[in-house]
């Protein structure tokens, strides 16, 4: 895949694009949490959901509204999910949004409303009204950091990444900010992601893209297997760049999708990076399952075990572990052909037990705060890389003091 | 279901059964770490194996033997699972079964062998070897406790129970004792168990009862969503009592079975008890699914998920995690109609989210050392439960710290 020019920014990276950040006491005084982006014009939009059943309000209202391929704005709270709270929040969803319309003087359904936080609790209107006219009022070209420090949650750090590239000889930029940091995985969960683009695009490509970037991106990125009813990532065109429309058919279409799916993967990893609590960023990669299906099995199930998380956490190469994540996976293995990897030692080599003298090179790869952990099955050609992180102490003191 | 009389004592309980443990310092030493039972006679054999698609060379070596129905004692090792060993590890198993046969003159066939412990290592077969010979020599009916003691791996009490009853008039025992504190579920997973019993028990109908009890108790213990590769439930029959053959045509059938059902119960919730770093134990409670199916899977999405169990240890009643676990479960769910109990407080009901003074006695409820969830999902009659444990401190303290 090609790689661009990285610049700096967010959500207002791109050209056509306002934002803002301000704080509005919804869970916490003096703390930004009502986040508002703007198009100057309707922008063509594209988004993807959470898979949860159990969906938030924000999160069924969106999904109605965003079947047009049209929106101008997206309102976004930090502190109050609005998940589980029936046709109240429903009805609060809605209000947000038309507080955002009234205030931008737009039409109401060009409006899209997230939010993060606890779930079952009610949105303190009062306070979300302060906050969408603070947030209208501060709108700015250069709001984009703002607007990306109001949607964390137990996020430490504002997640933003941004690239140029040349589309028909124009400079066409795309830009984004997300948070999360737990309850990451399986399909994205707890994480809200913006993009936007300059460029002009068809509203059924930018939806193609935005599915293609997603798959390689959020939903590779792996927590503690938990999914929010929240997730959701939206991806506005405002089309100021000007370029030729683009299509699946443009020249340059692979160009645009490449470029796209480096911001995605790119914040996808910050949020990896910021896991609650964690100490290791680790990359698993199975190769040579029998399907690509069997490696994305084996890669999650290694990601997501407690065991496998816990010993990367004491710098133990556990890698029996990791074998029998694989074994219960579902995926097709045979321990005599299976081969693990931590960075390039080889710690398990079909059925040969690594010597008491292989410890030490490989606690020294897992020392380093980011490292690989390779699984070989040598049955096939399937492939799937995952980002996750190890489980410590901190993780457990984080998830049982976030208060209901 | 019948409860029955408890009594006193584990394997050797039941007549018919001598056992021992001993010290052959596997991987410590002066701990036990060599259990040996043995029937006077060859017993009918049932047994029940990990799922995992690693399976130990144990695994595969009783697997073999366990199909004739017949057997007469079983080695067990901790410290070393004998796992990912290859073709050393199967022969290394093999050798172990003739060491005990030769020690104890009976045919090399009817002894299994069981190991627990780290994977990928190689038996230390010179200690293994001495540990039979230690073993054998100290068999004894008193022997129960000491064998118990030796299977034990991080658990922190040795798990031993049983049951008297009568059929055809005749006094019938069935006691066990098991390990297992970690790496619970799905389906058992590191779990080792041993039954035995001094009923006459057809064969095939002793592998239908084991099953079933099984189902029950172990494959309803839920951990941290690892299975390990050693996983074995073995129940042997003496017929020492001497009441006329149980098969299922027997009108004491089902008395047999459930008390089968009860001894596996309670060697099951020994498991949780000693959860790994466990400060909670719950009993996860779905009642309402639209089939049985949904809600295991709702009840397993709830005792697996990371964010769940860490809020247990934080005495926070955070019911949304619960409700988003079983919307991405795979089950059925409406927000808008399911309910969350924990004990007898109502947390969540129907969109209609409890105040902040429900707040401590919810808490109060959690505050207890054991105690129930409960989720109503009001679609239809499905029902399940399962026993789980919290995540806290020590869950990763104990598993960071457990080296390869």
């Amino acid at each position: 895949m090609k790689t661009f020019e990285c610049i700096e920014g967010g959500v207002t990276a791109a050209a056509g694009f306002r934002a803002s950040g301000v704080a509005a006491g919804i869970k916490y005084e003096g703390r930004r949490d009502v986040a508002l982006l703007a198009a100057d014009k309707p922008a063509t939009v594209a988004a993807v959901y959470t898979a949860n059943k159990v969906a938030a309000a924000p999160v069924r209202l969106d999904r109605e509204r965003t079947r047009s391929g049209k929106a101008q704005a997206v309102v976004v709270n930090s502190g109050c999910a609005n998940a589980c709270t029936g046709a109240q929040g429903l009805a609060d969803a809605r209000e947000t949004a038309r507080l955002a319309a009234e205030a931008l003087g737009i039409a109401e359904d060009l409006v899209l409303v997230c939010s993060t936080g606890v779930i079952g609790v009610h949105l303190p209107m009062g306070r979300v009204a302060e906050g969408v006219r603070l947030a209208s009022a501060a709108l700015s070209a250069a709001g984009g950091d703002d607007a990306a420090h109001a949607i964390l949650t137990t996020d430490t750090v504002d997640k933003q990444f941004a690239v140029e590239l040349e589309i028909d000889g124009q400079a066409v930029r795309i830009g984004g900010m997300c948070k999360g940091s737990g309850m990451i995985e399986p399909n994205m969960a707890t994480m809200l992601g913006f993009v936007t683009t300059d460029a002009v695009v068809d509203a059924a490509a930018l939806d193609e893209a935005l599915h293609y970037a997603t798959d390689r991106s959020f939903n590779r990125v792996v927590g503690d297997g938990d999914m929010s009813t929240n997730d959701t990532v939206i991806l506005m065109a405002s089309g100021a760049a000007g370029n030729r429309v683009l299509t699946m058919r443009h020249p340059q279409w692979q160009d645009f999708v490449d470029a796209l799916t480096m911001v995605c993967v790119e914040l996808g990893k910050k949020i990896v990076m910021d896991g609650e609590g964690a100490t290791k960023f680790v990359t698993v990669r199975v190769k040579g399952a029998l399907t690509a299906e069997d490696a994305q099995k084996a890669a999650r199930a290694i990601a997501k075990s407690p065991l496998v998380k816990t010993s990367w956490f004491g710098l133990d190469p556990n890698w029996g572990r990791v074998i029998a994540a694989v074994g219960y996976s579902g995926a097709e293995v045979d321990d005599q052909w299976a081969q693990v990897y931590y960075g390039d030692i080889c710690a398990y080599d079909k059925g040969r037990v690594t010597g008491k003298d292989a410890l030490k090179p490989l606690q020294d790869v897992m020392r380093k705060r980011v490292f690989d952990v390779t699984v070989n099955l040598n049955l096939g050609n399937g492939e799937d890389t995952v980002y996750t992180y190890d489980f410590s102490y901190d993780y457990v003191k984080i998830n049982a003091e976030y208060t209901t």
